[in-house]
């Protein structure tokens, strides 16, 4: 029996699309061959390799002077990659600035690599309030590389509400968990990444939007791999992609288009999004900690409103435990920061968020 | 209906792991989930991982000091790593002496990049006779950080006969084409890599094998991914893995343990390597160009034994149309060298080489 799976990331996948994949495992398209099997410079693959790129294009209005990078190293590698290709000067000339806001663990991950490379400053952090707020955005010093922002955070649950305006300085977010969730105007951007592992497909794709006139800055000793110029020049192909990954997201891709794209499953996730929040604003147990405007669609920490710290752990204990025993799973919130969490990507249907609600209800029954 | 995939990787995978695969897909191990959308940290992922981890080193008889890790990147990214690690010096001190022979494209891409961070030396290298040998091997100067070869040039279908004696210096290959293909003696090795997509998997793995005292060199500029400390320190799991690709992996690896292990699929190896190359050495039409003490088991080039380019080229381009129409697929020389090659994996069928050999033999009639 399929459970409803909240888990951060690697995430649940819409079932279609799990089903398809198991039919085409041994033959794919009449070709005689698992996806896993082909050569990915061979005219099997190629159509399934273009097909992804294609969607991905069209569902996010992504323009043409932006490539689409299929890589792989996941969202921490382009903490290292960005500041490398975008900042890092040649040895002996100065680094450039680069501008950060701390907005929780992955934007702290985030600058703490780039400083490796780059000059950074960080003009504001939420962090006075555990992160359960978005802060206000500085403006941008106009000889910064890059202006950096994760644009939802996976583990505290807030989300940007409005994207800053940086004027010429190139902003760049990290989009993994809420690419496609909602429409985003790509052109405010110079770069956009995400790990495949939540809305997308299974981990192991790195998905890298970039405007082109930010491709081919790397300094010369920075690693191949590492050089976006290269994995531009050579579609992706420059080494072997992770050829099922990119296929797995090219049919999680058509679902949604299937679906009608990235305004209808917006408006689906903000129903489950509110649907829950509403849940939790009348709940005598349970509460949100992160403020009303920044509050994530895709990732919901909620936290018993007990505040001895012994009963509490208690309630989080049980709650995760129960909950697993009956279908909802991981539901337990990040190993940094405790409480629980219910992610909430576009595979999950609505029905596991009312699961999620009767079944907090009857557990507040028990306390 | 299945196709014999003689592609060079990725390639073709054992047919009971496909449908095992296809079975589990939306429910593994009773946990109402696909592998693909386990969390990486969740306990329904744990076992399947430390199985993956556990076959590999029973199978390959790997010594409890040395680390198996389960990287993302492919082995290009190895490339880079390897000099990284072990031989760059921090920004002002000088670069440690790393030895590469030149066996071939991959050996040569792999000493190019070692160039940016260590004082790379080529005593030997096989170019003089388009790499259809492997040369002697030199010496190692005492002083040099490693010395690297690649085991199985899957290009040019050479293999190393025997392992060269380092003394002190760590021996480290590049076994992408050649892993789990014949047995091994790991402790001969200071580290040992191999992309997945040959005999371990689909693309996307990569695994590193690595002896303990080679771990914790790496300058402080090294991007946090890219540095075997912390990726054994988290046990592959600083970020996310390739979750799905590890579980493939252990699928096989299974497989190939129930077939009886490395000697007996070494042993069937060997039959289909001899068939193949007795096929050639008795054709009037098709020849083997690699010296025969340097062959390969996993890689076989073929070329016409006509002289005249435009008559040759024309028998290579219907010979691999010809035979992809009859089922027999990816049978193209690599596009730098041309000719035809049969790569015959562990998962390759000797019903796969005979078929194979049967097809050339009628296509023989025809010229
Ligand atoms: C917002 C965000 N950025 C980065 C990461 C790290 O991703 P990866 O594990 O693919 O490196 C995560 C992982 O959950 C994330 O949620
Ligand atoms: C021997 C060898 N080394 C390295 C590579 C490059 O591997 P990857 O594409 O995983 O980077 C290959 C690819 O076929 C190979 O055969
Ligand atoms: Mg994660
Ligand atoms: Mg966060
Ligand atoms: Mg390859
Ligand atoms: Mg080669």
């Amino acid at each position: 029996m399929r459970v409803y799976n909240f888990s951060p990331g690697p995430s649940a996948l819409p079932l279609e699309v799990l089903e398809r994949a198991a039919k085409e495992m041994t033959d794919t398209n009449g070709t005689g061959q698992s996806v896993m099997e082909m050569s990915h410079r061979s005219k099997d693959y190629k159509p399934i390799f273009e097909r992804t790129e294609a969607l991905l294009r069209e569902l996010m209005g992504i323009p043409s002077n932006y490539k689409v990078l299929f890589l792989q190293g996941g969202a921490s590698l382009q903490f290292s990659m960005i500041p490398l290709n975008l900042a890092a000067g040649e040895q002996g000339s100065a680094k450039k600035k680069a501008v950060y806001i701390d907005t929780g663990v992955w934007a702290k991950k985030a600058s703490d690599e780039a400083a490796k490379y780059a000059e950074v400053s960080i003009p504001a952090s939420s962090k006075d309030k555990a992160y359960a707020y978005i802060p206000a955005a500085p403006k941008a010093d106009s000889d910064a590389a890059y202006y950096h922002i994760t644009l939802n955070n996976t583990i505290v649950g807030t989300k940007w509400a409005s994207i800053p305006d940086t004027g010429a300085v190139p902003l760049i977010s990290d989009i993994s968990s809420c690419i496609l969730s909602e429409p985003l105007d790509v052109s405010k951007f110079g770069l956009l990444y995400a790990g495949a592992q939540k809305n997308l497909g299974p981990a192991g794709t790195t998905v890298v939007i970039i405007r082109e006139d930010l491709i081919g800055h790397a300094p010369a000793w920075t690693p191949a791999l590492l050089r976006y110029d290269i994995h531009a020049a050579e579609a992706s192909m420059y080494n072997t992609p992770p050829c099922y990954g990119i296929y797995i997201i090219g049919l999680v891709l058509e679902w949604l288009k299937n679906l009608g794209g990235v305004s209808v499953i917006a408006q689906k996730n903000r129903e489950k999004a509110n649907l829950f929040y509403s849940y939790l604003e009348s709940s005598k147990h349970f509460l949100s900690p992160v403020e009303k405007v920044s509050r994530s669609l895709m990732n919901i920490p909620f936290v018993p409103r007990e505040t001895d710290p012994e009963k509490r752990k208690d309630i989080e204990t049980r709650f995760v435990k129960e909950a697993g025993a009956a279908g909802l799973v991981n539901l337990a919130g990040h190993r940094l920061v405790g409480g629980m969490r219910a992610s909430i990507y576009n595979a999950m249907p609505i029905e596991g968020v009312k699961a999620l609600i009767a079944f907090a209800e009857k557990f507040e029954g028990s306390l």
